[in-house]
């Protein structure tokens, strides 16, 4: 887990996943010659952030974003939320900007967010989670939990994977706007019929931690039953620890291939956390290995 | 009506429209050569559950959206909507899981709605309102007349179209998703300038039973007027009765067509019901005549 | 100036466009031999109402929305609103109907809005605010600064552009609907991967009147901060004024370039005013300088 590690140990917050491509594409490069099957690899200012990896003679994808959540400075000492942070006062949050770098703490709630940085900051500053990583034997816990194992989980599959794209995509975390150009890349590119959206979701009253990865019938968005049912007879087959999902609200990439000018089949599939957006999410480590597994086995068998 | 009363019976709730499009496809397939002009087909899993009928050389398509609301079993007896069905305690809906078929009523609100069958549903299953068509001489009632009226209307255009696609559209009830792909297609096989939404509106202080069918000037979006004009000049010079709507709330496939990639004008044309997404929608049957009619006029001189 | 006034003599609420876009058709043509270089125009049925002026060899395009805010009658002497006008009782509006020309005032709150005219209206009449311009040293004064300003612009940077597309996009104060049409046309016709937005936004607690062009660093949505700081690079090396905003709501053209299947980077730059949405939008004099000033200058560099 020690890429996962250093995944967590990034700032990107959406609209700034620069490094974050940055240090995945040095990844890519480095481990491609390891893998079963050489990637054609996409990426640079054409793709902005974003990067594609293309094994094969791909018929599916996976989809992993990149962006976290966050805060941007606005006037004065006001903080404005990137994507949906959790706003607990005393929450400590790292930037940086003309000046210098800043380490300062959330106030207010979600009716006026401030920081406490003893100097003005310059407007439109990022701000992260500072970043705090727990590892026992049952559980990690840090910040960007979601979706540095959706990453996580991407970039092993690509170790294995003989045909399908492994697609990094930004935005997520903020309403999306990088997929509905990926979408047209891959489909022009070598188009797929199907897609698995690698991402995070949350425990509920009916996902439990240590249960097995998360396979989701629904979130706000509805994925189509017949392609649904194929996913589950496989994931019972397969005999790896899984759990259902029925939510009626939350999103993810899902979203933008559901409305995609594509007939794209999708499915979420990830593990579950808790403290949702905090600083402290928390997800097990079993579940983890629950959807690489899952994962490794759609892509042979889907 | 007996298509109708067919249409009415089959449940197909947004996901789920498997039956209903193979339903549609063997009544196409049954009629087709009794149709003025002989349609090419394109349906299938390259299609999802949407079917697309192009007779002639078209410049114009109806769309009418074969899904219908409902709900979905969620954790314990916990039930969430599918699209907007009203929440009426003691209404009567059906099912069927892995241990068979269902039949329970709806109970709670729409803070927190909870189905009474005795024993545990399987997680995601999806639920309809039992049907009870009813019929006297002045109107029809039942579940599900939005919209298997505008899918009935859709196939009896079918009879008499010379040019133009019909095409049979999903996810409507649930935020829409099969528009964008069936409208590349469209443009990319054989594009239109101009759609017509064949949908159900609803009854208001301004839109009545028996007064004809509805030309929605605007709904939450506003089609382009100087082609809604040409669609009112039609419409006039028809002398089939119609009334007009103005509302600031509501959507339908239109509103896929407004953000599509294409320059396609549309308007929605259909009759409106009372008792809007419960198991008692209703709907004059002279409004279901004007309708047919003004499609028909409209298809041969728009 | 005289082009903004002749602008803002002009009603063209959302979806009827027309009259508008036939103006600056006639402008375009009657100028076009004057600027320095001829641009290809496209215009007409196909494009709806809007209209793309191609420059030379594009790599960059400049947006900027015709289409203003407005009420619409419903049914007796009900209004709604298109887009979001301030509702403010006593405010005079101007329409036409099949009857003629009429001349009233609003009445009620955004709960329930009314006209005050003493004859029955035509249901789906569209209304303005009656336009009353007044310009001091300082100042500019009317209805629809937002977006005559914004068009303004556009019309100016014709006279100087070498490369590059100027676009007159509808719909924008309705939720949009042209962009992914315009959009999909220029990629296929001259491809862009840089788009400004020429629009106004508004003054807040730190946007100020006299300080210069507003570079907006988001709204409700970010754009990519690479491209972001190569726009405040040359704006801080053009020694124009310019201020700097970030909000947490509001958007613009953008937010359909950023969910567009093409990776285009883009950013909103315009003069703020007060009084939004209403008859009395007031823009400093100054700030449309700097605008234009700006617009110049990244055009040629960006």
């Amino acid at each position: 887990m020690k890429i996962l590690n250093d995944l967590l140990a990034l700032t990107g917050v959406s609209g700034d996943e620069a490094n974050t491509a940055k240090f995945i594409n040095d990844y890519v490069e480095k481990r491609k010659n390891s893998w079963k099957v050489l990637p054609k690899i996409y990426s640079g200012e054409k793709f902005h952030d974003c990067i594609l990896l293309k094994f094969g003679n791909p018929d599916i994808a996976v989809f992993a974003h990149i962006d976290t959540i966050g805060f941007m400075s606005r006037y004065y000492n006001q903080l404005i939320p990137v994507g949906g942070p959790e706003v607990i006062p005393g929450t400590k949050i790292i930037g940086e900007d003309s000046l210098g770098e800043i380490r300062c703490q959330v106030q207010g709630d979600e009716e006026g967010i401030y920081h406490d940085f003893p100097r003005g900051v310059d407007t439109g500053t990022y701000f992260s989670f500072e970043q705090n990583v727990r590892i026992d034997e049952d559980f990690i816990q840090a910040a960007y939990l979601d979706n540095r194992i959706g990453v996580y989980n991407a970039l092993k599959q690509c170790e294995t994977i003989e045909n399908g794209w492994i697609v990094f995509s930004t935005y997520e975390e903020h309403g999306g706007g990088s997929m509905p150009f990926l979408l047209r890349f891959i489909q022009e590119t070598a188009p797929i019929t199907k897609a698995l959206v690698s991402d995070i979701t949350w425990i509920t009253d009916g996902v439990k931690h240590h249960e097995g990865v998360v396979i989701s019938i629904r979130d706000r968005l509805i994925p189509r039953r017949s392609f649904l049912n194929r996913v589950l007879d496989l994931a019972k087959e397969s005999e790896i620890p899984f759990q259902l999902e029925v939510e009626e609200s939350g999103g993810s990439d899902g979203r933008e291939i559901q409305f995609s000018p594509y007939a794209i089949d999708w499915c979420f599939i990830g593990a579950a956390e808790g403290n949702v957006h905090s600083p402290d999410e928390k997800v097990s480590l079993s579940d983890i290995d629950s959807m690489i597994s899952l994962y490794n086995y759609l892509l042979a068998n889907l």
